[in-house]
């Protein structure tokens, strides 16, 4: 199968032979020779809201204007209320600055905090519960033939997971077609690249769902439910907090999921049995995809 | 083989069993049976060192005292001027405060800091890379034999990692043994809480070896670096950066290693053919653990 008809039906799909992004390092194998592989690259990106520093991420280092809009927006820092002037990239100092119009509601209650305790950090966990308050997701279906197709297609897409490996890929489906394939060296910046992406493009997040190689753990359900989007699928495993979250707020929560088997411990009430799945193919060793955690 | 043999020379070893640390939850397989699974806990945890509130962790929730330790210790809030009075946590807020005999250089660089910019965050980073200047680690010998011995055992080791997956190992091994054996839903976290355990122990890190389920990422690296310890090995694989900092500080990192199997990048001047890796039994199939990144 060719390359084209792997990435067919894709906005973005990953690019594996960017030149950025990974790199080939010599060493020695156990037998002692010379061996060459190619690494993933990981940068520190520090990201600014207005003229306030938030935060430096380590990451690939691609699409780094979505990874600082999602990052913001996935912490509650910028809100719909927030209109967002602009994001602006600088290579050499590995920094990004996401303007708003005004002072953002986040940027006031820093300065008050930082006033009596000195330090934000623990605000970000605080501020991300809170979002999730009076959440309901929408219903929508999820058919399992939609879900056996996206695990089949990403699994075959030619990602740096592939090429280089050491790397979490979030992918943004609808309808058992992988739309947007992001990779990152964190599984919370590579959905933060995807949330970036929906709000530049104006992407809305119903009957959307997030396949993600990464565990099912807090951070990541409270993402995808900030998101909006109403179903996370991994062939990763749950921490029971993911499930309590999800269950809290309604997202169809789909782990382990590997071949036929899966298991989902929330929102069943989404999945549309309209295949069977003794039908469907197990996976095939050589394209398996390892438990990348 | 008995469970008693198989943690055998250990001085901590997993406790798959204990109450706290995992959960079983009801869902629905891909059959749409009801089936009961076994998930890892995953809780808050802040720290605070002396008054100051530092960082909210998201932990599987044992050792929160070798957490908090390890954690300051690693990204360089306290060094070894500082004196720790102690060490208290307090489960009903789920917080633990660590307490110095005299105001740290940290907080005091941090009232500094806040005063400006308002925020702390962006400067941990830059004090965990300070900590490398001038570091260069001490040559030891790490036998093939002794790699072989660590990986063959802490596989068979009982673990959450093989009862409930989703979860990180960081092992301190010293020839050919694995000592203590910390597991956590962040990397990061198994890995401070094996420093805190040595500072709490005052366990030197000469002649030691780290092992991590994880990826050898530059924060894999610079945490093993600042604690002294001159081997990390891992089953999984490498960043760019990683093996960047490894080269600069002289830390011997292998990684890929599965079965006979590994990959050398850095500090391979360490490495003692003592064996010929070609008669290593190769990995069995139904003990292998998965790539967990």
């Amino acid at each position: 199968m060719g390359k084209s008809s792997e990435t067919e039906g894709y906005i973005l799909a990953p690019d594996p032979e960017a030149v950025r992004l990974t790199r080939s390092v010599t060493g020695r194998d156990q037998t002692g020779a010379l061996t060459e592989i190619n690494v993933v690259e990981e940068r520190p990106l520090t990201i600014f809201l207005n003229a306030r520093e938030i935060v430096t991420a380590m990451t690939i280092g691609d699409y780094p204007e979505y990874l600082a809009l999602g990052f913001l927006r996935n912490q509650g820092m910028i809100t719909d209320a927030d209109a967002v002037l602009g994001v602006e990239y600088d290579a050499e100092s590995e920094a990004v600055v996401v303007r708003t119009e005004q002072v953002t509601r986040f940027e006031e209650k820093l300065t008050k905090k930082t006033r009596t305790s000195g330090c934000a950090v623990g605000t970000v966990f605080g501020d991300m519960m809170e979002g999730l308050e009076g959440l309901r997701l929408p219903l929508s279906a999820v058919k399992l033939s939609e879900l056996y197709a996206l695990a089949s297609k990403i699994n075959r897409t030619p990602s740096i997971y592939l090429s280089a490996g050491a790397i979490h890929g979030t992918v943004l489906c609808e309808g058992g077609q992988p739309l947007v394939y992001m990779e990152d060296v964190g599984r919370h910046n590579a959905v933060d690249k995807v949330a970036g992406w929906m709000l530049s493009e104006g992407v809305r997040p119903e009957g959307k769902l997030l396949y993600t190689t990464g565990r099912l753990t807090s951070e990541m359900v409270i993402k995808t439910a900030l998101m909006g989007i109403p179903a996370l699928v991994s062939r990763s495993g749950f921490t029971a907090w993911g499930v309590e979250i999800a269950r809290q707020v309604g997202l169809t929560l789909v782990g382990r999921m590997r071949g036929q088997r899966f298991v989902c411990l929330s929102g069943e009430e989404r999945l549309v049995w309209d295949i069977d799945p003794a039908s469907v193919p197990d996976e095939p060793k050589k394209s398996a995809r390892k438990g990348a955690e």
